[in-house]
């Protein structure tokens, strides 16, 4: 029998990676033949004295390898056409337990950008001290007092009925959305919303664009459904259709189309009909994340491109997370009209549902028209924000970097020379508590220099030091 | 050109399907021949007056059945050696733009086997007249005006760390679940719990198993993450791990083993170290739903699976849907030490996030001692319903049923025999407003004929009607 063929050697680690060492050398130096049946994973757990976890693990990386090949239900076989020369490598050890997609979707893509949640001027993150907080308290107070019958219990569980005709309106009303109330998804987040299109749109391997640079949340979600992920060039104009003639249809195209989350462009009305057309000629959907846009200071009255369409085309979202906090976990999407019954048992499925409560309080905000109160206020106090970061950073630092004045949000980003490691940059800045990451780590294509800096925390002082430190750190890279 | 050669029939129905039929048609009788080359998705449908969609999916449809190959940025070809004598079928419409797996996740299993969200005596759904409505309204307003800092915004995504540590304490007093904090995630629903563990820990194909009957919401998960459901049986002694020897082992096993949904039935301890043992034998991960433990009015005192598991066999689920309200949209789960970074990678991934002053409400009656009073309240309330449920209709009906005393929950099961259709039972009380499902319908495996009954909205009358109605029911069936 092969068991006698294999065993571990007396190094210490993890055990999956010792039993595939042991075989793939077994296999390497001939002791094993190509085409020679391994035993099961029962078997030689049984005979090394080691969990069957540990084999299967091994196994899945002999695998991934091409060193062996597995059927349901029959024991693995040595492929014939093994490269026995194949260099000793250093597998990525697999977390016992894991599926393969479970795998893929635990990657952390936004650590290893060095990307994190902390820190001054970091980019996305509004200002808490913004949210209205005792309104919304009063508020939430009100609306948990109340009975909701059938949806407080197991209904309405892909959106309050109340929520989606109040919604229907104001995307109508802000942004020029057409969609009528059943066609909304409330949903905890952004991120599980393009999680959602994602399984729902595309398998494994099948093709996903995002904007480069872009939204770090969309490639990770898309990276974790196991899609293959390609880049659109964006540029000042915005995301750039013409980026992509030529190359392989893809199954979802994730765009900012009014307001391009890192660099603030806005696509040209030239380009949405551009990418209109070659989303309906390619049959790809694209993805529209609307996430900040109604409290643009500039060109709000600009209709989402979901609004230009023909229906079927593009996937809206939007979310509370900029207009009111991220805390809420209230974000909402909608979707064609052929793709609501499914979508919404899909939703029910996943099990995203979003709090009555918060829900309730959001209607009430909207109809009372403390929303757009909100909305007016913090485009006034962000734009003040912006302003002064970009002219504090102007006048401290001068021709060394390129800075846009934002039309809305909350960051944007300074360009440095294509020379500048942007990445040690970042490091150095992050050093001193400030969490403004490279824009190279933002680029899904070719890296473009600079720094991605939020302005929703910054006054005077900030900028002044955070200049400063800048103005230092670009005259040491 | 071929567009000459296809035309609609008049039939009704949708287009996609007649735009198959009517090509398929003009393939098998030769009038489109092998080879030949179909016009594209936007010429044909011109030429039909009908939407490219449609068109796309009648392709789709087409290309699935083989009849056609289709490449990206090509027209379609009949394929050379389509068999010609393909009997006419009629094929599941593809939803447009579906991926395979969404096609999967878009299965409603619960309408499929009539079971709705509406009317009367429904199990599983808690009485909104018991949910301590004042003091969560008073607590949502006091933690909404409190500033969270990071957490308010994107940190502590996957929980609050006041919550992980409230609910640690309280998981460890009232179930002797073991769980530093660092091991709960919390989630909207049990539900997202469940997908969130299929899709990490099980590829499509995979083997999970769920007790029959069962919780249809586990099969729903599993089934939408694309695995193969198989059962396991239950009786009066909880689910039987006996009854798997044998079978293919699972990667995933769900239970409910300190109070079995629908029936009550609580597993014995022996069974417990039974299945224990055969998890770490065959590697399986069992899942425990703890759903309503903390209020049984009996033998609430035995602990968890998880408190007696060597702590990584276990993935402990626990809601707020059953003791507080389900609209909350919060719950939690317990995972086992290897898994904590990547499932919780997993789901910062899926986007499942909570609100946040949801949970810091959570996190003030756990301390208060305000949820264990609604506690003891609500198990002294279900206790009476239930047994005004049970006596009365023992009483009305006698031998012809069997229906055992809960010992928490809020609900129970009337069987009936095995020779009674319990679906059209089940029909016949739904056209009088009871949401008294078939047993039948929660069974995976075998069929058990019954029906299943809530109590948390019974009272005396209630009762005396649906007895009334049942006992008339039983007599015509």
């Amino acid at each position: 029998m092969l068991e006698g063929l294999i065993a571990l050697d007396a190094e210490t680690g993890p055990l999956p990676e010792r039993i595939y060492r042991a075989l793939a050398g077994a296999v390497r130096t001939g002791r094993i033949k190509p085409g020679a049946m391994l035993p099961s994973s029962r078997r030689l757990a049984a005979h090394l004295v080691v969990s069957r976890n540990s084999v299967n693990a091994a196994y899945e990386l002999l695998r991934a390898d091409g060193i062996i090949r597995v059927r349901r239900g029959a024991a693995p076989v040595v492929v014939a056409d093994v490269r026995l020369e194949r260099p000793e490598i250093a597998p990525a050890i697999r977390t016992p337990g894991l599926s393969t997609r479970g795998e893929v979707m635990a990657v952390n893509l936004r650590s290893a950008s060095g990307l994190r949640h902390a820190g001054r001027l970091e980019p996305g993150a509004p200002d808490e001290a913004l949210f209205p907080a005792d309104l919304w308290a009063r508020t939430l107070r009100r609306v948990a007092r109340r009975r909701y019958g059938a949806a407080a219990i197991y209904g309405e569980v892909e959106g309050l009925a109340a929520l989606k005709t109040a919604l229907s309106g104001y995307l109508e009303r802000l942004r020029g959305v057409k969609a009528s109330p059943h066609q909304i998804l409330v949903v905890p987040s952004t991120q599980s919303a393009l999680s959602l299109v994602a399984h729902c749109l595309a398998d494994p391997g099948d093709r996903a664009l995002v904007e480069s640079p872009g939204y770090f949340g969309a490639r990770t979600a898309f990276h974790g459904a196991g899609l293959s992920v390609g880049a659109m060039a964006v540029d000042g104009e915005g995301a750039d259709p013409a980026s992509i003639a030529g190359e392989p249809a893809p199954r979802l195209i994730y765009v900012t189309p009014s307001h391009h989350y890192p660099t603030g462009a806005r696509m040209t009305l030239q380009r949405r009909l551009d990418l209109l057309d070659y989303a309906r000629r390619s049959g790809a959907v694209i993805i529209e994340d609307d996430y900040d846009s109604e409290f643009l200071w500039q060109g709000r009255a600009i209709a989402a491109l979901q609004g230009i369409s023909q229906g079927s085309e593009v996937i809206y979202t939007g979310t509370t997370a900029k207009s009111l906090l991220p805390g809420l976990r209230l974000a909402y999407m909608v979707v064609p009209e052929a793709l609501v019954a499914p979508m919404a048992q899909a939703h029910r499925t996943l099990g995203l549902r979003a709090n009555i409560h918060a829900q309730a309080a959001l209607v009430e905000v909207i109809e009372s028209g403390a929303l757009a109160t909100q909305l007016r206020r913090i485009a006034q106090i962000y734009e003040e924000r912006g302003r002064l970061l970009v002219e504090g950073l102007r006048a401290r630092i001068g021709p060394a970097i390129a800075v846009a004045m934002p039309m809305g949000g909350l960051q944007t980003v300074v360009r440095v020379s294509q020379a500048v490691d942007d990445v040690a940059l970042a490091a150095a800045l992050a050093g001193d508590g400030y969490e403004t990451p490279s824009l190279s780590s933002y680029c899904a294509g070719r890296p473009e220099r600079g720094l991605v800096v939020g302005f929703a925390d910054a006054d005077a002082r900030r900028v002044a030091r955070f200049a400063d430190r800048l103005d230092a750190a670009l005259r040491l890279t």
